[in-house]
């Protein structure tokens, strides 16, 4: 099968653009990717949209706003991993040998839909009745800190970590660094989970040109960075399983992308992780393997995941600092760590990097099924 | 790449279902499906799930209550082609040869959000001041009509034709053959469209399995269909296009499909296609080359498209007879064509079938990019 690349990148600044459409903000990423990769518009073959709020045809809608038609275009769902999951949809066609040059577009504008927490869906009875996402990740919180000592303030450190990086991102949503105490003086939304512990309402998009070895060279993109993994997995909220602090999900992920890319968790030397809620990048990482299981948010405070640090985790700000319109951010995790590869970073980026690590998921709060996964994995 | 076959096949009545839920309905098709493959859940790989209107997660959810999960699981929506493109995206798996089998399923409970007649989207502002779908189809038969002397009897000869395939189709919706002065005698939606000339809100699912030749063999499959082709293009409706009678987006999918399959339209024996409308019957058949530019009004009439003539369209009762849940339409019209491929199609079955075509589009009404059109051709 063949190699899959990133040939080019293009992400909006995330943030409330209530002056813009979610197609303005799409075809903006697209136009931007497609400039980074040296490509024309006749040379997407194919494209895949992920968005979960946008309504139907979002992805026509966008292309055709930034002057791409025709192709076959695909609107993918899958909760907060809706980007991500285009962008393994896309990279399965490209090893299956069927385009050489594809795009995968991340789209939301959320603000035009929610004003301030995201509400459930008619489906999720017991999201109406108080299991919001919240109150799931307070409970796994509470969860981790009985079985492992963790502190409010070591949570509290995650958002610290991740504002700190926003501020030296341009594209992120939160520009300036915040204080340990002023995470803990914010309002408590579920207890340990501070406001600022919480990912904001943002609106925003984020783009990859894919290709093929072939399409990399046909567009001459030499600066394109090899995509060595792309894993989806499903399965459940672990709220109800027997122990929810281990992300098994995640776990499930990470195996098949390891797999794939044909390393361990020992080779990733950085990465984007969906920290909705400060305890959730703990989770994330303890679950890929990352870090020992209960020792992050300790090890945070001793300052391992800084971009300074032994393994530095969410360098962009991630979804706390930089931002989290739904379906953009799988997409945006992949421009990071493609950022990251090429040094292109600016004042955050992480000297050597040479393996970076992108994950997302996404779906029901509840331990029924309805859950996503995606691990990608990246080599310059 | 790999050869792509359906191995097996399943559908629940189509209808209006209000003591079950969109999860069930999946859940009963996939049941189906594996069935009759010969399939165990285990065996299935992966899965894509179109649906339009059913919210976060619904493909994992409906796997999940037919106690599948695990696996990569994508939904995807292309407004009323999203089951067929869920199977484009499956078939492009196996031709990767990253899986061997994989379940493409469509699902849509449309009475749980819609009373009466489908209600545009908030981005959809032609819509609102009156360009819905009726009115749109209404202009392109008024259209056809002037251009050609198609007359209101003609168009409504189709919704005759279907309904009486539906009486033999025991999981359509509509159960009754009507005559065609019932059909003028219906209420006049827009001129000259009767409502029994559109298609009705209903719920239903569907499903298939698709696999590789080795997914094939693994599992017994021996009645297997191979789908020759599945393409998927993009574009604009013809509202606005030079002439609104002329499907320029279903001739490029279908030139794609043909290609692909390496056969012309006149190998093609019988086929569903996407009558949405009575007039949208015409406009789909004559697009993808089936019948004259302009005569297939007259053609019906003289009984040429009848289960019995020439080329038979729509022996499932199409959308206006075996109902139209929007998610499961396009895989429901694939697995109509494999019933009639396999010779399992009881009364309506087509003597002698060797090659059929299905045809599904949908997506904005107005002149605009947001619209989405898939053609798969399946031999025996």
């Amino acid at each position: 099968m063949d190699e899959v690349y990133v040939a080019g990148i293009g992400m909006t600044p995330f943030g409330k653009h209530p002056t813009q459409t979610a197609a303005d903000l799409g075809a903006e990423a697209v136009l931007l990717a497609l400039e980074d990769a040296g490509a024309g518009r006749d040379d997407v073959e194919a494209a895949w949209v992920g968005h979960v709020f946008q309504g139907m045809a979002m992805g026509q809608r966008a292309l055709g706003q930034a002057g791409l038609s025709g192709m076959p275009i695909v609107n993918v769902e899958n909760a907060c991993s809706s980007g991500s999951t285009a962008i393994f949809d896309a990279a399965l066609a490209i090893r299956a040998g069927a385009y050489d040059i594809c795009l995968a577009l991340g789209v939301e504008h959320l603000s035009q839909r929610f004003r301030g927490a995201f509400t459930p869906d008619e489906s999720d009875a017991e999201a109406h009745i108080g299991l919001t996402m919240p109150a799931v990740y307070a409970m796994r919180a509470q969860r981790h800190m009985a079985q492992y000592g963790t502190t409010a303030e070591q949570l509290a450190r995650i958002a610290v970590k991740n504002k700190y990086n926003a501020s030296l991102n341009p594209l992120a949503q939160f520009k300036n660094p915040v204080t340990l105490e002023e995470v803990l003086a914010s309002r408590l939304i579920a207890e340990p989970l501070h406001l600022q512990e919480c990912a904001p309402v943002s609106d925003g998009a984020a783009a990859v040109v894919l290709t093929s070895r072939r399409g990399r060279d046909r567009l001459g993109a030499t600066r394109a960075v090899r995509l060595a993994a792309s894993a989806l997995k499903s399965g459940r909220s672990e709220v109800g399983l027997p122990d929810m602090t281990v992300e098994d999900l995640t776990g499930r992920a990470a195996q098949e992308a390891y797999r794939q890319a044909g390393i361990g968790p020992d080779e990733v030397r950085f990465a984007e992780v969906h920290d909705c809620f400060s305890i959730a990048e703990a989770l994330r990482v303890e679950g890929l393997g990352l870090f020992p299981h209960g020792e992050y948010p300790a090890r945070v405070a001793r300052g391992e995941a800084d971009l300074g640090g032994r393994l530095p985790i969410n360098g962009s700000g991630g979804l706390l600092g930089k931002g989290h319109p739904l379906g953009a951010t799988g997409v945006a995790q992949v421009v990071e760590v493609v950022r990251q590869l090429r040094g292109d970073a600016g004042a955050r980026q992480i000297p050597g990097a040479r393996v970076g690590l992108a994950h997302c998921r996404g779906g029901k709060a509840q331990g029924v099924e309805g859950t996503a996964c995606t691990v990608n994995i990246l080599v310059a």
